[in-house]
């Protein structure tokens, strides 16, 4: 190798030996008869020293002051004793005295800092990803996903999981909305899709035998990119037969416990369950984050019918507390009022009580409730003195979105958000179905494969899309990390639920016939979860957005700035594909 | 889970439990009061015992008479010791004497015989493929794979090499025309290409500092399908920084034998090296199968000029001595003669002299030649008393080609090339360019980030397609198991090799600015290499094709004759990616 030793390694037991390194120049300084070069690479930064004591050779001397930042040299010298000693850095303790300096390579002077903190937009960074990766933030993150991974696959494999690759040209889907498409030039007119998930395969495996599927694994799906979702993304892909939910559950909390152990060498507790009716109505979510408190409380009883009709004509009138906040000023309060009334969130308005140290209340709507009254209200909601009552209201589903935005800002306010501490769970028992209210068509909540709650099977038969669905995610820190279901394996309940889905049975054969046909060769019961890897990087890295956990991510507008993706395609291999362009000016 | 063990860990030990088992009906034998049904999965065979006793419930034995072949059970009772042991398997020496079984799925008579040795043809098992991954030796394959790939990641990551994730969706390159090209609805008129191989990412990531890389990834390429080729292949791509050819070789032979000796427990020998042009001499392959010697044997000095004119007007005369066939009688001779004239060969004719055991030799050429004629070529070409000398004449690359063909059908016959036996080599000094003979343009022969040979670094400015490239396959048993090269990581260098290929500095910068422009801000010296997957799996599973160790591979078509795909688009699907079809009647 054109390096004896990387630039993290060396240390005082060094000292004497003569050594040659290879890395980036990272800072120069140049005091007249001294020159020091850091020298950087993945592994840490060495300090360089060339003397020019008069021994130095003169070529030696010219070399370095030709270097610049980011130059790629190869360095030869004896580790010395560093006078000057930094504490900060693992090699802080040595230096190397060079007798030969090469520059591998020069570099122009980088469009941002290569450093920890960087001066560089996120366009700009985005266009250099390759030196944006230099930077020990960015590349530590893309470790860490190595690491991750790694551990995922030793969990799984221990556990008799075997990774198969599924195929990434497949057949569009029902929900081809979203799917990438692929002309194919074999079968003129004919077109690929990109999976959206492995799902269809990993039954298939099931139904091959394989008994134990995972695979960690690129999906695709084509669609406007809110900030943080990108087109083609990696999720771990797992299924088990012969398992009901119990199993999955057991298994997949153990390889997060596991996972946490061996990245983070945190114990996570064991994960409480959570009705997806009781996330909804205490955190108007189904994916609550439970680092805190905090519920909702159900205020109807006590604020409605005491003449307050935008309380009165609610559907819900929903209340939370936030503790030790009665001190908010009026410009806070007014603050906090605007931040509910942004488009993003749409609450009207925002009602407060302040639980004052007195044993008084104040309130925002003072003139239609009594002191009484409010009391009742802080009682329901567990108030004490110091305490502050934030109340949204109106129909139930948006109030409870508005409020759990709310919620989760107080949480955030409050410091309540620890991105170093973790508290998982498993939402149960989701609806089968739920509606469209736009086109009154009923979906599947997870997906078409899922299996009803077996506690649900009559209610299936006699008032479908009330039942519950044979499904589970798994919530960490308010994000869902994963989730899955025991899967129907029969075919009459699999076209039922097409039938339920609004597919004629010649849509249902045309698009999943193969599936269908395979549960008539003996099909087992199986059950499974997908969980989102990027996401779970991220949460790991303690930080909210996946894209510096993605070596090369797009932008929002899906695409790649630094290579310029996507582009033309030329003429002939648009006629090769037999496809043309079809693009209204 | 719905068994406590299952159906291949049953023994002795276990006799007087009450166990329950999942899985398959393999056999059902019903001899009036005994019944015998073979359940099996992934990890096993076990015999239950249903006894008609007056006992046993009548339920018991009205299900047990159900079942039929690939019904899917659930059998619970107690384990006891076989009366008629079995050695032949695992479980042998017990079978489970029920007392409830459940039918958790029927199943239709399987189209083909689940058994290792099967009836079904290969299109119909592609059909059904989730059956055919129930036999044993199609399963087995997908295990092996997925130990390899373990062992592939343990290896490398222990040697400080990070998985980092390439993208999918890329960027259309000059090789093109096997791009497959997925549109852009957010881009209208804009394409992605899927990567043929992540090359310029992983040098991007050696620029970025990530000194060592690798990946297990998805490649695609849309072509026309030879026999064993897939449109989507995985490669295991690798790329380590600060290296020259001696490091990558190193590590990857290390890696190489650390899998043969973990997955097949052999102990490999140190990979010998060939130079490319002495392998196209000796074997007239660049990827010569060293099982066996056979070389070729140049006769030109000893069998041109004697007035054949064959010989005479031939640019090469090439032998080899098969060791031992001096016996092959007339019609074995006229069928390999047959044989090299198959249109795939595509000689025009054999010329074999045979060495008696009396020391004579009797050729198809004795009119023109004597016997010290003879002798001479023998002589050359090592043959000894009952050795067979076949000798092929024409223009020098197209009778390497033919001999080559030869060779291994000879080797083929004389049972020298063993599938568990594997003897491994580097090639080394490729060509750089390669002459595309109709078009008189120039290729590069690895790809065109490959840099030269040090040695024929002046070559290349002064004769450029003649310097030979720093670049290496490895090579078992004739099989090019990887490839790679030590790259340019100079942006004028670069430059030059996009200007032998034949691109304007405009087409170089459109396709590929952003990898010379990363060359711009300290690219470091790097090399790496790609080993095929597929093919490297069904090399450790001694078979020669590749599509049983693929899970869903496609037909020679690009089909997935199972799923149905490719397929149609619906109207609106292509109007949303602003395309349309264009074939023609």
């Amino acid at each position: 190798m054109l390096r004896t030793h990387n630039c993290g390694e060396l240390r005082e037991s060094h000292i004497g030996q003569k050594v040659t390194l290879s890395g980036w120049a990272q800072a120069i300084r140049d005091k007249g008869g001294l020159i020091w070069i850091d020298i950087r690479d993945r592994y840490g930064i060495t300090q360089l020293l060339i003397e020019d004591d008069g021994n130095a050779a003169a070529a030696l001397l010219e070399t370095a002051r030709k270097v610049g930042r980011e130059f790629v040299l190869q360095a030869t010298g004896e580790v010395i004793e560093r006078a000057a000693k930094n504490p900060n850095i693992p090699t802080g303790n040595i230096e190397l005295r060079l007798s030969d300096l090469v520059i591998l390579n020069e570099a122009q002077t980088p469009p941002f800092k290569i450093e920890d903190e960087t001066d560089g937009g996120d366009e700009l960074r985005m266009k250099y990803r390759y030196l944006d990766i230099r930077r020990n933030p960015v590349r530590e993150k893309l470790i860490l996903r190595h690491k991750i991974a790694q551990e995922v696959r030793r969990y799984l494999s221990d556990q008799d999981f075997i990774e198969v690759e599924t195929p990434v040209l497949i057949k569009s889907t029902p929900e081809g909305a979203r799917d990438f498409l692929v002309p194919s030039r074999m079968n003129p007119g004919e077109f690929y899709a990109l999976p959206q998930s492995p799902q269809t395969f990993k039954q298939l495996l099931m139904v091959g035998g394989m008994d134990r599927y995972f695979q960690i694994v690129k999906c695709f799906r084509d669609e406007d990119l809110r900030a943080d979702r990108q087109p083609e993304f990696t999720q771990i892909d797992c299924e088990m037969a012969f398992v009901d939910r119990e199993d999955i559950i057991n298994n997949f909390e153990g390889m997060m416990r596991h996972l946490f152990k061996m990245v983070k060498n945190i114990e996570l507790p064991e994960f409480p369950r959570m009705e997806y009716a009781d996330a909804m109505r205490d955190y108007g979510s189904d994916k609550p984050d439970t680092r805190f408190e905090m519920k909702f409380v159900d205020l109807n009883d006590v604020a409605q019918n005491k003449g307050f009709k935008v309380f009165d004509s609610a559907e819900i009138v929903l209340g939370i507390c936030a503790k030790g906040c009665a001190s908010y000023t009026r410009k806070q309060v007014d603050e906090l009022t605007k931040w509910v009334q942004r488009p993003q969130i749409g609450a009207k308005g925002l009602v407060y009580v302040k639980c004052n140290e007195d044993g008084s209340f104040k309130s925002s709507v003072d003139k239609f409730y009594s002191q009484d009254d409010l009391k009742a209200w802080a009682e329901k909601a567990g108030a004490e003195a110091g305490d502050l009552l934030l109340v949204l209201s109106g129909e139930l589903d948006t109030t409870r979105k508005q409020m759990c935005e709310l919620r989760l800002e107080m949480g955030e306010r409050l410091g309540l958000r620890n991105r170093q501490e973790f508290s998982p769970l498993w939402v149960v028992n989701f609806p089968m179905f739920e509606k469209d209210e736009e086109t009154g068509h009923y979906h599947a909540m997870h997906h078409p494969f899922t299996s009803v709650l077996p506690e649900d099977a009559e209610i299936l038969k006699t008032d479908r899309y009330n039942a519950r669905a044979n499904a589970y995610d798994m919530v960490i820190n308010g994000v869902e990390v994963g989730g899955g279901s025991i899967r129907i394996h029969d075919k009459g309940d699999q076209a039922n639920m097409f039938d339920a889905l609004g597919f004629t049975p010649e849509e249902a054969q045309e698009q999943f016939g193969f599936l269908m046909n395979a549960f008539e060769y003996g099909a087992p019961p199986h059950g499974g979860i997908a969980l989102g890897f990027d996401r779970l990087c991220s949460l790991f890295g303690g930080v909210d957005s996946i894209r510096d956990f993605i070596a090369f991510p797009k932008n929002t507008s899906g695409r790649d700035v630094m290579i310029e993706s996507p582009s033309a395609a030329d003429a002939q291999q648009l006629k090769d594909l037999s496809i043309q362009l079809d693009i209204k000016e």
